[in-house]
Formats: structure tokens, sequence, C-alpha cells
């Protein structure tokens, strides 16, 4: 644990079937009105959406609509959010559904009573908010993403082709979150996959960046290693409450800051993602498994050792040969686990092409916490092979 | 994660060398008057409480000292502590210390504004607080009890024999612990021995128990692989701080509540221990190694697959032989390790007396969250087999 750091997640879990009903009393620490976030409109379909109407009446909470959010939430969308929030007058937003939705909520929980425009002082700028914030509450109903958890809030601008993710202080966290494995049954297969697959490329972007043997890279390993194994019990059976349940809880754990810790991160493969999500709308987890091996591979030479004991420790790799071929050896196993998924294993799947490279490159961030700091031509290349 | 269950852990936690400077403003959200808890004085040796005290009066703190805590802290010191408090009025209680300490101050938070007996009401009837709780904050120096980060309080009863622990709701979890890794260097050997087999047992009384594979085991294993990886390298090099940083954080989530999330968690070699150190007076983690193995090896075959999975996940035992040999082979596995660590493997070097027995089994509260809900006589002979 080299660095020094602050940990402080103060995020209230109710885990487990029907928690839900748990929310009685922690809905009475706010105020009368409630912003009910929610993205197409699946939760009106499953039942989940009166679920948590009902929760809301028993507690004589008024519900002011927000229904919409787009899997990619926008500057638009933000504004639309703000403008809702502040008609009504809102005491707390209630956010029903997955990551984006979160994530938005998160949006408009600290531009409701900003002066500025929100897009530049926090996802341009990256400023910490400085006025009120509003209370957020979420109802989960996609893994993947840790937003629950988190105060992480990923916002895309189409007027500037930017997908941008600003990481606030504790005090941008939703005060509570519920999480109900079952509600993640009805969840599309291949938007399970890239949940599943998002949340172990959180645990990446924090596990391969260090040279210390640092105790959360023992977590991380932990995490990982759950995510695979609960993952094809997933694959055959969709409804186990057991795997599901452990993806669930892996997910939030695999992002909620603690992985983070004594660690200096990467998070290039986000960058990368984020800049093919920008041009393709494309799923976000797929966006990252589309990168991911093209990206991998190019570094591992700078950060052999972490990768080796990636291949052992995650993948079980007996250990012969040297230590490249061990370390790549573990991203066959990588990809080999990516193919049962199902997930994206490169960019043309999700619509890009040759022509968006340049684009892509120029919307990619270049992070400093990993095995290595990418040039120019060095993007270019990774997004190339990812074709 | 087979039962439904709610996660809080608000606790903010300032790690890292020479952390207490970063204090001052968190200090600031408490009143003027603190009740600086400390032990036996090691703190004025090694400079702690110095460098405490300059942050306190830097923040414009009056100190109102409360030394002299003891390794098991009593009723009477408990008395002591709120009659100090409610003479000063004090707003905030600082504890700067171990386990012990920590408890203490912890105990006290819930007793000053309490009308009733806090032992009856706390450790006899296990309420919970219903009066105004003072804020404690933990400055740690040693490592193992993890009550820098949860809401356990264990006190010692000398009247009547007993060592009761009482895990509180959030609440009376700290506000804040400084975690300084530097801070455990001056902490005796057999002290350090001792609270990283305390944080070790911690893990397996949450891991020995469940037939799920929850992720929970998985970050179970982790950290006690982290344990045992780091103590081998702070029993060369006491100073190392990569392992010290290590042994610091991995205790502190040992026993934060995460691990027993999903899990119905066992406490028995606690209990055991606990009645020994009533009993004694006995360093708490020597308490609980002089137990373990007699009681482990007594509950192995009622619980033959974890002790596998531990065997093999933890200890790298090779899958040869049948199921019990693999297993016991975990077990003598972590019988040499206690060896490496040089602590107690029996009750007699801690004290115990045959002549004990009797009073001691008495004194053992029975856990049935388990591999095996002990009877009276299964008891006896484990505290015979430790003797």
């Amino acid at each position: 644990m080299k660095g020094n750091f602050v940990y402080h997640n103060p995020v209230k879990l109710f885990f487990g079937k029907g928690a839900i009903k748990d929310l009685t009393e922690e809905l009475a620490r706010y105020g009368k009105t409630a912003q009910l976030v929610y993205g197409g409109g699946s939760v009106k379909k499953n039942g989940i959406y009166d679920a948590v109407v009902s929760v809301l009446k028993e507690c004589g909470k008024t519900i002011v609509e927000d229904g919409g959010v787009m899997p990619n939430p926008t500057t638009d969308k933000l504004a639309e959010g703000v403008k809702i929030a502040r008609e009504h007058g809102v005491d707390f937003i209630l956010a029903v559904g997955g990551g984006s939705v979160c994530d938005y909520a998160k949006a408009v929980s600290v531009s409701v009573h900003c002066d500025e425009d929100p897009w530049e002082k926090y996802y341009i700028r990256f400023e910490e908010p400085t006025c009120e914030i509003v209370p957020v509450g979420c109802v989960l109903t996609m893994v993947g993403t840790g937003s629950e958890m988190n105060a992480g809030s990923v916002i895309t601008n189409h007027h500037t082709h930017l997908k941008i993710g600003h990481v606030f202080g504790s005090e941008v966290m939703p005060k509570f979150a519920v999480l109900d494995p079952e509600y993640t049954y009805s969840v599309p297969r291949r938007q399970m996959v890239a949940g599943i697959y998002d949340a172990f490329n959180h645990i990446c972007e924090q596990y391969f960046s260090g040279d210390d043997d640092n105790v959360t890279d023992d977590l991380c390993e932990a995490l990982m290693k759950s995510l695979v194994k609960n993952s094809r019990v997933a694959l055959r059976d969709p409804r186990n409450y057991e795997a599901r349940s452990n993806i669930m809880w892996a997910a939030t754990w695999a992002l909620n800051t603690l992985l983070a810790q004594g660690k200096d991160t990467d998070w290039e493969v986000h960058m990368l993602g984020q800049a093919v999500g920008a041009y393709t709308d494309a799923t976000h987890g797929m966006t990252l498994s589309a990168v991911s091996l093209p990206y991998y591979r190019h570094i591992l030479p700078y950060g052999l050792p972490k990768f080796k004991r990636f291949a052992v420790e995650v993948w079980g790799v007996e250990e012969k040969g040297t230590d490249r071929q061990i370390a790549e050896m573990g991203l066959e196993k990588l990809h080999d686990w990516m193919k049962e998924l199902g997930v994206a294993t490169n960019i043309s799947e999700l619509g890009a092409t040759e022509e968006m490279i340049e684009g892509i490159a120029d919307a990619t961030l270049v992070m400093d916490g990993g095995y290595r700091v990418l040039t120019r031509p060095e993007i270019v290349k990774i997004l190339r092979e990812s074709l």
C-alpha cells in the first residue's frame, strides 16, 4: 500500500431478494418530492417500476417522472432532467436502472443548484460541486458499472463527440442503493455479459498498475476469479440466484473505490472504449471488451510481472516456460472467456470503421497510471488492431 | 450470497505515513472538547501522543485526559471514563491505541448519555443505544482487532468473570480513523504477531460457515493469503513499510462487516478465547491461537468441503488423497504458520490450568452459525485439548 489515501464510502446497500421493501425507513430521511429516473421503459414491463412506485407511495412521496434516460446519457438529456428537478423543486432523486441511469441521476444531482454549465464545470474542467447536492438513491436493475456505490458519472456530448467520466468526491455518491439480484434476471443476455465484462475490466484497470505486492491486488484476483466462476453458472442458468447475486456483489466492489486504494490505476481501456462509444453509441461493456486484448498485448512487456501473476493467480496457468509465455497464456485464457461470454472482441462489430480511427484516437484521453503512457501512434495502432 | 443484508460502513479512513496531519479538516466537524483516550503510556514514549496532541491543539481543541486503558478494558474503567466525559461535557472522544482502546472509546460513547447500567444494557441484554452517542475517532497504533472500522466493543467484567463483545449498529462505528503503518513499528513482536493472528482468525470465523460458494469466501481467501505472505516479510523485517501497511489494511477489512455479508459466520473461537481471556487476562490474539487448532480439528468433519477449500486455496495444498487428508493438511499448514509467528498454541502457556476448565466452559457462549453447535462436553473436550 505505497501511497497515502482517504477511504470513505458511506453508501448504504440493501441487498437481496425483495430488498426494495426494506427501503421504507431509509426513505423517511428525505423530503416529499422524488424525481423518479429510469430508462427506456423495460422497468415498466418487468414490474420493477410498480414495486418502486408502490414503496414511494407507501412513504407518502410525490413522484415526478423522468424516464427515457438513454444508454449513454447525453448533455441534452441532462439539461432536461435539471429543468424537471428545478420546476418541481425535487427533494431527492431515485434512479431505477443500470449504470447509465445512476450516472445520469448523479449528474442531475450536482447540476440542479449549479449556476454554470455542468458539462463545462464537471466534465471538461473536472471541478467538484460547490453548490447543494440533491440526494440520490439507486435501485439497480443491471449489473456492471458499480455506479450504485461510487461517485462516478459518465456523460456523452454528441455536439462535440466526447464521452467523459468524472469521479467526484464521496459526497456525490448515492445515499443508498437497492441491490436485488432477481431484478437482473430480465436483462437480455447481451446486456448481462456486457455488464460482467465491464465489472471484470474495472478490476483490470486497477490491478494492472504498480509494481508492489499490494493487498488490493489479492482482492482484485479474488473478485476476478469469482466473476469468471459465477459467469459460467449464469451463462448456463441465468436465473441461478447464487451466481447472479455473487456477480452483483462482486461488480459493486469492483468499482466502489476499495480496489483503487494504494494503486496508481490505469483506466486506458476505458478511455479507448469511451472514445469508441462516443462514435458508435455501442454498449459500454462491449466497447471495453473490443479494445482490451490489443491494448493488453501492447502493454504486456511493460508490466510483465503483473501479467504473469494475472495468468497464474486468476487463470491457473501453470508456471512453465518463460515469464512472457506464461503472461501471454493468461491473455489467451482471457480471450477464451470473452468468447464464452460472447462479448465483442473487435470494434468493427460495434460499427466502428477505418475512417473513424483518427477521430476515435482524437477522443481518447491518455492516462499515466498504468504500465505504459500511450503515444498517439500507439493509440492508432491499438485501435487498428481492434478493428 | 444467500441471505439478505444491509451493508453500511461510513467510517472515513486516513491511511498512510504521516496521515495524522490530514486530520485537520475532519476535526473541524466536531466540538471543542476532546476526551483523549489511550493505554499504558507507550504512546507517550514513541511520540504518537505528541503528534496527536499537536494536531488537536492546532485545531483549537481542549484536551481532557483519559489514559490507562488496560488491554482488556473493564467495567470499572468504563465507569471512570463515563465520569470524565460527563464532568467535562466532552464533544468527541479520540482513541489513540489498539483495539482495546478503540473498544473502550465506543463503550464510553454509548454510555455518557445512558441512564441505565451500560454493562447490563449493552453487554448482557445486547440492546442498541437509545441515547445520544458521543462521536469517536481512532488513531490506530496496533493492528488486529479491526475495531477502527467496525461497531464492535468488548468489555470485561472482573466481578462476574465475563468478557463480552457487542457488535452495535453502524451509528456506533468511529466517525474516522487514522491508519499510519509506521505507528505500528514500535509494537513489541509478541503484540504484532498476536494482532496478525487475531486478524487472520476474524477471517476464519466468517469463512468457516455456510455451504455456498459466496464471493465473500473468495475475498476471505485473498485477505488470508495476503496476511500470511506479509507476516513472513514482517517477521524478518518489522520495519518493512509495504508488509506492515498490507497487514494493517488487510486487518481492517478482516472485520469491518464486509466479510460477514451473506455469511452465517461462526465466532466460536472468539467465544472460547474470550472465556480464556476472562480467566487469564492473556492477550486476545494469543487466546484465539491457543484454542484454534483443537476447535478446528473438532469441527472439520462437519465442514469438510470448506476445510478442503481452505487447504487448497489458502495454503496451496495439492489435491492428492482423500478430502479429509487434504483438509487436515490445511490445518497442519496453519499450525506451521502459527509456529513461525510464535503465537500461543495452548492455553497452559497463557496461565490456564485444569482447575479452570469448568469455569472457562461456563463462560463460553455457544454460537450457532458455524459448522457445529457445541455441546457442553464438546467445549470441555476442546478446552482440555487446548491445555
